[in-house]
């Protein structure tokens, strides 16, 4: 076996590597856009402005029960001297909704209307215009900017747009992004069974996870078939890969600077390395690289790693390319149970278990350990261990 | 045209209200389970407590990229005094994730191995047992429980389930949610051409804004055709709806008590009402009933009214159904930027735009008006007014 390694050449901090990305992407070729309804919109970014055909409502609307009037013919009308109207000639029956009839500008309340039989009622106070009446562009006025370009399409959204005559929207086209597993120790849980698993090979879980986050992410994954460690065949994927119409590669494994870790050289060799190794816990040996101006990342293999890894880069430019805000988790402010040990020079995200004490939040360490999976899916939240300071 | 009118009889508080609606359904027939592959169940929730098939790992492996050895063999080993050990016999090329060969327990990191050339290594310390080796189960132990029922599937989830030799999971069924439009003055935007809106008609916009806030509160979601404001016709379709394997209908629009509100008394005829009419603005003319013990809920067709509704009823319900907490919207402290009028025994949703101002965060209320989407889609939140204050 082989003993030749790689060196990290220039780790850099996460802030550096962080602006590393987001410079060398910020003249990102736009996504092209596609135009599709507005309910299958939802979750979708617009890519153009977008403005109401119609107004809404577009016909003055009653918002009562009751008669509609023209207001002038109601005036002076009083407990002590009521006024008698005509239905269907000064005074018309409408619900909720209906169209005012021509010439009508008031609506007054079913409550306040005395039917006097023989197609005749009585009021005993005036309307004053346009009283209990919908008017035309009350909600939206036709031509009215509805959302403005990158505006992210609610449930809600979808109520504005229909309203104002708007049917298909343009959006953004999903970021496609193709993941590479990588490994020759690895094998796919839909081609095996339990019983037949050899020693050393490795179910592989990464392409799937970070499928599903690159989809929270407004992403569309592809997942490529798994690689063996061979340098030949990872390079002609990601050859092919940027030559297709990936906006993104992931490669998963091999980040790292060991005698199998081909990542690196690969991308060297296609294109430019940007960042290879990062001071953070988990997550330092990833790769942040360019080919053909598409970004390329070499995700490390432990599955804490790929996800803080895809958190703090991947899923971020992804919002970028979406042209969204950052994903903010939430937060608070809490006490460790322990004493926290921690290495100068290494940001860490240590994964805590949360509990209330009183009106205090106390968090608990889970084990370090990259590799386990359940330390993320145990943990209520996670604390950022800066890199400048050290503690045991 | 008729002027009969329906009245509401003992309307309800909100806080009533959704006790007799959980009370209500406390003891709904659990929604049937399916199984479905693990990266397929992420956002779906779990009918069963699910364990670890296999563990992980379910071979020591390194977890470093060195050499494997039996630690006893290593003692006493110093700089003064190295131990020179022979290649495939006494120690074994390993890099990261590879399987520990038979009989070795301890990884040494390659950077602390000095080749001697022709087969030979020395070391200069010694290794202490289980050094850098990532032990059977350190992640996953097999029978070990994964997550447990009604526990929500989050990408993170399917790393541990997949690495835990678990490839489909049993999750509760989706609600299944009929939706039927009803008011004769209904057009469906997929059959309508702009030019062509007549006088009074209105284009359906509610169904589909329901339709995706079901999707996101975890249920199924069929828009039926729409229906005109004929009690026959609303009749039947409920009839037909709670005897088919709709989990719950929502009618929308007829909820009042006007003289075309014709879906309080078919609930009535069918089965129960429990509540007409809740204290609240928007959404006052919420109907709650049951039929063959399924929940009905009549919506109003103000399109704020709506969704107040659906979020302080319909979502809580489908959550409780799925055995998941209510959604919570986060909260802060804001300063109205000027007098909020209140009405005495009306709890108000009231629409808000906020701003920073220093350090605080003011709100300017957006108008009141029930009909107007553009008040949900352009608030960035809603100050609730409790129902015992007055204030003008």
């Amino acid at each position: 076996m082989s003993n030749q390694r790689n060196i990290y050449l220039n780790m850099k901090t996460l802030k550096e590597a962080r602006q590393i990305l987001f410079e060398g992407f910020s003249r990102f070729q736009p996504l092209l856009k596609e135009t599709i309804s507005v309910p299958d919109a939802v979750g979708r970014v617009l890519a153009e402005p977008v403005t109401a055909v119609i107004s809404s409502p577009n016909f003055h609307l009653s918002a009562m029960d009751g008669i509609a009037v023209t207001a002038a013919t109601t005036f002076g009308a009083s407990e002590t001297r009521p006024k008698e109207l005509v239905m269907d000639t000064d005074a018309f029956y409408v619900n909720t909704g209906h169209v005012m009839p021509e010439n009508t500008d008031a609506v007054i309340m079913i409550e306040h209307v005395n039917d006097m039989g023989r197609g005749r009622v009585e009021i005993e106070a005036p309307a004053f215009p346009w009283q209990n009446v919908r008017k035309v562009g009350e909600d939206i006025v036709a031509t009215e900017l509805l959302f403005p370009h990158n505006h992210a399409i609610t449930p809600y959204c979808v109520g504005a747009l229909l309203s104002g005559g708007v049917f298909f929207v343009p959006v953004r086209k999903k970021p496609n992004v193709l993941v590479i597993p990588t490994g020759s120790e690895l094998v796919d849980w839909r081609e095996t069974s339990l019983e037949d698993l050899k020693p050393g090979q490795v179910l592989e879980t990464n392409s799937f996870v970070l499928g599903k986050l690159i989809e929270s992410c407004g992403g569309a994954f592809v997942r490529h078939e798994m690689l063996t460690d061979d340098p030949g065949i990872i390079k002609q994927a990601i050859f092919d890969a940027v030559n297709s119409d990936f906006d993104m590669v992931l490669t998963v494994g091999g980040s790292s600077a060991g005698s199998e870790d081909y990542t690196r050289n690969v991308i060297d060799d296609l294109g430019r390395v940007l960042v290879h190794g990062v001071t953070i816990m988990p997550g330092k040996p990833v790769i942040i690289g360019t080919i053909k101006e598409k970004p390329i990342f070499g995700i490390p293999g432990y599955p804490v790693s790929a996800i803080i890894v895809f958190e703090q880069f991947v899923g971020p430019l992804l919002s970028l390319m979406l042209g969204q805000p950052e994903k903010q988790r939430p937060t608070a402010n809490v006490e460790p149970t322990k004493k926290i040990a921690s290495k100068l020079g290494v940001e860490e995200f240590l994964r805590v278990k949360l509990g209330a004490v009183g009106n205090r939040i106390v968090a608990t360490p889970l084990p370090r350990a990259a590799g386990c999976i359940t330390t993320l899916t145990e943990a209520d939240g996670i604390i950022r261990v800066p890199n400048n300071i050290t503690a045991s």
